[in-house]
Order: C-alpha cells, then sequence, then structure tokens
C-alpha cells in the first residue's frame, strides 16, 4: 500500500463506514417492515436486530419516514416486476421474460412481502410510501403497456385483446395472487397462475 | 304501551343500549382500521369518533384484537366476494352476479380498503387477523371454483380454461386490481378489468 492510498483509505474510512451502517440498517429494516407493516415495524426492532441504538439510526437517517424512503430506493425493492430492457426486447420474449420474473420473485417472500404489505397499507391516511406507491405502479403499468403495445404490433396477442387490458389484467393478477400467495404459500403459485394467464392473452403458447 | 310492554321495555333496555353501543363501535372501528389498518389504528381513535373512552370499548370487547374479530365478523364485511347462492344461481348469470358485485364494491370504498389493508397487514407474523383471512380466501377460492365448475358442466367456459383457473385468476385478478384501484382510482376500474377478464374465460359475451 502506497502512501497516497493509505491516506486516500484513512480519508474515506469514515465514509466507507457510514455506507456499510447504512445499508446494514437498510436491510434490517427491510426484515421488520416485510414482518411488520411500516406503521407497527418500530426502529427499537430495526436497532435490535443489528444491535444498535433506535438514536443511532434517526442518526443516519434522519427519521422513520426517510428511512422507509431509503428502504423503496434501494434498488433490490425496485425490481420486483420490471423487465430489463422492456423497449428493446424481441417481442415474443416478453412473456418468458414475466415469467422468469415471477420465478426469482417465489424465491424471495421476505421482499415480496415488503411490497404487498407496504403498498396496501400505503393507501392509508397519510402514509410516507402513497407518493412512492402511487408513481410505482404507474411506472409498473406503463411498462407493462410499452411491452403488450409492442407485443400488440407483432400481431402477438391473443384475439380479443388489446395492450392496454393485457397490462391492467397482467399487473392486477400478478399482484392479487402474490397476497393470496403470501396468506397462504400453498393453495396458489403465482407463476403458473401467470403463465396460464399470459398463454390466454397472447398467442405465444411455449411458456 | 301496556304495563307488559313498560316491563318488556326495561327489562331489554339496556340490552339493546349495549346492543347499540357495541354497532357503533364496530362502525367506527371498521372507519379507523380502513383508513389507518389494525396495527396503527388505536382504540383512542375509535373512541374519539364517536366520543368515548378506549375503557369503554375494552369493557364491550375485551381487547383490541376482539373488536377487530368483531368488524370481521360483522356481515357486511363478509360480502365483499361472495355471489349468493352460486351453488343455484344459473350458470350463465354467474359472470353477471360478480360484475354485480364489483358494481357493489365500486360504491364502498372503506370497506374495500379495510379489506385490502387488513388481507395485506395480516400476513405479517403474529397477527390476529391471520386466520381470519386464511380461512377467507379459502372459502372465496372454493366458492369461484364451486361457480365456474357448474359452468364447466354447462359447456360455459372458454376453450383451454379450466374451473381451477378461473377461479384463481379471477379471485387473483380482482383483489389485485381492488389495491390498484386504491392507490390510484382514476388508473384502474375493478369493475371493467373484471368484466373483461371475465369475457375471456367463459363463452358469456353479454356482460
Amino acid at each position: 500500500m502506497t502512501e497516497a492510498d493509505e491516506t486516500e483509505r484513512r480519508k474515506r474510512g469514515p465514509y466507507r463506514k457510514t455506507g456499510a451502517r447504512r445499508r446494514e440498517i437498510i436491510a434490517a429494516a427491510l426484515e421488520v417492515f416485510s414482518a411488520s407493516g411500516f406503521r407497527a415495524g418500530s426502529l427499537k426492532d430495526i436497532g435490535e436486530r443489528i444491535g444498535i441504538d433506535p438514536s443511532t439510526i434517526l442518526h443516519h437517517f434522519g427519521s422513520k419516514e426517510a428511512l422507509l424512503r431509503a428502504v423503496l430506493d434501494d434498488k433490490i425493492a425496485q425490481d420486483t416486476q420490471s423487465i430489463p430492457d422492456i423497449e428493446e426486447l424481441d417481442p415474443a420474449l416478453i412473456p418468458r421474460g414475466l415469467i422468469e420474473l415471477a420465478e426469482r420473485n417465489d424465491r424471495r417472500p421476505g421482499l415480496i412481502s415488503l411490497y404487498a404489505v407496504l403498498s396496501a397499507e400505503s393507501t392509508t391516511v397519510d402514509h410516507p410510501g402513497g407518493e412512492y406507491f402511487r408513481e410505482r405502479t404507474a411506472r409498473t403499468r406503463r411498462d407493462f403497456r410499452t411491452g403488450f403495445e409492442r407485443m400488440q404490433q407483432h400481431g402477438l396477442l391473443a384475439p380479443g385483446v388489446d395492450a392496454d387490458f393485457a397490462a391492467t389484467s397482467t399487473f392486477a393478477l400478478w399482484d392479487g395472487a402474490q397476497i393470496h400467495w403470501l396468506i397462504d404459500p400453498d393453495s396458489v403459485s403465482v407463476t403458473e397462475t401467470l403463465r396460464r394467464h399470459l398463454r390466454l392473452i397472447t398467442t405465444v403458447t411455449e411458456l
């Protein structure tokens, strides 16, 4: 290690440490908010998971609301329903892309629970996640519509199905199936329900 | 009023009063739990709506959990997704029955919010509504399946659609669309989404 490196390490050390601590708090908050929701999940519970005081959390984030925003902005939380490059993907591969995403979500119930619980809770009065979930829902529906419009242009939607209905119904069915899966994991497979829905509304049968 | 009537009135008065007070508390709790969820909705908020002390609520219900159960057991809360006589209804009229129910639900966002918020919240650890929502979800799916099985026997399901998928997808799409409607009422019509879905999975086109 050169002297310059050492200086750099010393200089950036505290910032690196701050970054690591913030990530640790966000991970603990994600667990607590997934398990209890935002309103009932307390800073005390979050702190206890990683052995720190609630005041330390406030030092890093300022408020419980700001911590929620940080959790929601965390990139893991953002990709539960967005297909990368939906604007460039071969339209015939879009249904497959959605199913792969659902398969990934099957393996991360904590994140799905965070999303399902907070999006429902966000519809209650003065919830700090209200704006986030309104925007996220609008963006997801828009992404879905873009994808299905491209499929429509290539004649890949079933007769009687347009891009708007394909987007709205797929998004609703997906979120509803996720809630039912969280309520009783043995009673419904999100991936299978989505697969059969996509077979019905598109002409792509190999799914 | 005869003397016997008067005796009867005096005797039953306090009970009638208790019943009225209980109904008043349940109505206020429904409003508060719809607006804030169960965990954040407090007995204090509920009491303030009707000008009583939280201790009076506890006197009538014993605990906040027992109050939640009373709200959920209240018959209004039970019929958000059950079609009367689905076992006897003309199978061709089942889709129309579902749509009429969705139209009714459009006019009671408070109740839909209660259901959506509490069913998502109930998936969190140790929630007193967990068992209720597991049972309710199982029962609703069973009712839907019974209805679609009867349609299937009469050749009223679309090609490639069986009763199981019809039930699972309709239930999921309905609950998901309700959440999206609560998040942004202008972006989605639950009734229209359901109508188009039912046109797709059944051969009943006049909906």
